[in-house]
């Protein structure tokens, strides 16, 4: 009998009602037989909820305590789902991370899973009960309360389905699989029937809102078989397997626009060793996550340096390299926040060498100016100005041939 | 260095504003140099909103769940107080009962408590930390999150209190203490600044809403020194003691009206022996609390019987009284909820004979029917009907002596 672990994100619970329809789901998938552990996120909308309360207190709260805060939510969510399985007769236990335990290491906030007991799931799972984990959160060696990171759940479901050796671990979410591009952006979008783990995790990274980042990088490590489907229409999925298992590779599988992105210059900055490193130290230390790096040809013994880094940390970033130019002499410091990142994905890029030189002309056709670029194994990512990213997305979409001709193909 | 077990209920940290003002209020407290550990209920409202929520899904939740459910609102709240101590500059750390732990049985919704650790609240004193503990919460020997009913967070105060050998433990609420009878109802009630154990326990059993029941006689049987005052005012409190603590004594100390009463009758049982015990069986099994019974004197080998319980309780307590009725014979069942319970309270009863006859006697002045009477060493309570219960109040609360003259004056 196989035993799967499903995953139901916040808008799979947004309501009471959607809770009852999760449970009826649960409830025949039980009466037909399966094996099931349930994870879940916490109704949609609340954890915005309490973030929301913890910034009116301070725009800095305590990372431990707002951990402690936030985990109320997917635990409410298990028992009220655990409430509604009892209710439709069926025996079910909810469970928070520390009830596991999933011992995590003290790293509030973005925590990471060091171990996870599975007893007490086995233990319920032969009783005949149906285990509803809350998901997000762990607990810490000193026994302090820890979350995952926002889309977390995701992470729990796949450690556990890891460590039970479980045969698949479901993806229940709002959307039925991953698609070559966001739909809402690119109604030629294709549903994609199998993606690999490297190209999934190039999606997330930019910005596709499937799946959290790290659930894939653990997913590929401990060779969970991953389902991405909708909670509530069986129709179509999506797998994320083993690039072995995919036997038909298109060369680009998705394109994806990120618009958490802002660059920071630095004009006329002395060209000496050294520099950067002055530059980008400050911004480590704050956790700022640099991107792209661009640095102009040295004229006269000065040089521009440009990157990229997230919008979302855009304050703390100028207030730091502000300082920093002052102390190196730089002539000025600008920060823009209009522009956008389109990134083709694929596996076939790294034997394909004419793919870039594709995106960049389908970009320029259409007048788009590129003023960033970089490039890795299994992507080529563009930043141009935020108002042309949509038109982007559907340029290099169209050009790689991701377009479909009706409504239901799906690419394998 | 004195330590105190601080405990604030959920009107004291109903709003963000509210547990700002709690905030400071430790704040100055510890600037002071005192030690203390704070306990905390859910904030007001929020337990109400998720029984809200399960009762919407079913009227008998799973009672494990709902613990699970319920427990968030406590978790939520300490998380919140905490960032905002932190945020004032004072090390916090929240806890939940499972994280101390605190040890209960496995009665879900009204554990009681088996065991309680205090090494993690001892090592963050040492280290300055100011420690907030989720009330109302613990965890079964199974791992299961247990609550210990409703106002369960003055019995965790207490625990810990005793646990901690703590010098007092204070319970900060929206009142300024314990008055001889609900200032709304009887606008001549006093402030009492010293009151007995058993004196408190019968005021609180009797719906003086002020304090836990169980987390009183807890405090006598480990002999913690309990204060009642108000969250934000300083001005007057009241010390529940020992009964040789008390100087002099009043003989009622005060005067309760008990809403959630019902009784139901029996009219023409046949009188044999077992046939009492054969009606309070199934009541007992089901947990319904009989509180007073009456059997009239036989006639013809028939009798009547009549008892109260709580209104809560009165539909399922009919069902399964008409269930024996028919069994045993009886000619007819009959409910009434129109009806209050007048209690006076006191440890003189049990030495002034004449305390009863003074209360029938203030009652029947006012032309008030006394339908049942009970006693015991420190109550005497009379069922009437519901609509004379505030005047009764009023009437019996005159003639102790305690109308008080002035708007300031309190009794010892």
């Amino acid at each position: 009998m196989a035993l799967i672990v499903r995953k139901y994100g916040g808008s799979s619970v947004a309501s009471l009602d959607h809770i009852r329809r999760v449970a009826w789901a649960l409830a025949s998938a039980k009466e037909e037989g399966d094996r099931f552990v349930v994870v879940v996120s916490a109704m949609g909308g609340e954890t915005d909820r309490l973030l929301k309360m913890s910034e009116e207190i301070t725009p800095q709260p305590s990372s431990r305590e707002q951990d402690a805060l936030l985990a109320t939510g997917e635990q409410a969510c298990s028992a009220l789902l655990a409430i509604t399985l009892e209710s439709l007769g069926h025996r079910a236990q909810s469970y928070t991370g520390m009830q596991l335990p999933m011992i995590t290491d003290g790293i509030h906030s973005k925590a990471r899973i060091i171990d996870l007991k599975t007893d007490v799931l086995t233990r319920a799972l032969d009783e005949g009960i149906i285990p509803i984990v809350a998901g997000f959160q762990g607990v810490s060696e000193n026994g302090s309360i820890t979350t995952l990171g926002r889309g977390g759940s995701d992470t729990t479901a796949v450690a556990l389905a890891a460590a039970l050796k479980a045969d698949c671990c479901e993806i229940h979410t709002d959307v039925d699989g991953v698609y070559t591009a966001d739909p809402s952006i690119c109604p030629r979008a294709r549903h994609i029937v199998r993606i690999s783990y490297p190209e999934m995790l190039e999606l997330a990274s930019l910005g596709a809102k499937v799946m959290h980042v790290r659930s894939i990088e653990l997913a590929q490590k401990y060779q969970v078989c991953l389902i991405v489907k909708s909670s509530f229409h069986n129709d179509r999925q999506t797998w994320i397997v083993n690039e072995e298992e995919i036997m038909e590779n298109s060369i680009i599988k998705g394109v994806t626009l990120e618009k958490n992105v802002s660059k920071i210059s630095l004009i006329r900055i002395p060209d000496r060793p050294g520099i950067a490193y002055q530059i980008m130290q400050p911004l480590a230390e704050a956790a700022i996550n640099v991107d792209m790096i661009i640095q102009n040809v040295s004229i006269d013994g000065y040089t521009d340096l440009t990157f990229t880094i997230p919008t979302t940390d855009l304050g703390k970033a100028s207030a730091l390299v502000n300082e920093v130019a002052k102390k190196i002499g730089a002539l000025e410091v600008r920060a823009d926040n209009n522009i956008v990142k389109v990134s083709a994905v694929g596996i076939g890029i790294k034997t394909n060498p004419g793919v870039a030189a594709k995106m960049f002309k389908s970009l320029s056709a259409e007048q788009i100016n590129i003023e960033m670029i970089s490039t890795s194994e299994y992507r080529i990512s563009c930043v141009i100005e935020e108002k042309y990213g949509e038109l982007g997305v559907r340029a290099v979409h169209k050009a790689f041939g991701l377009d479909r001709e009706d409504s239901t193909e799906t690419i394998q």
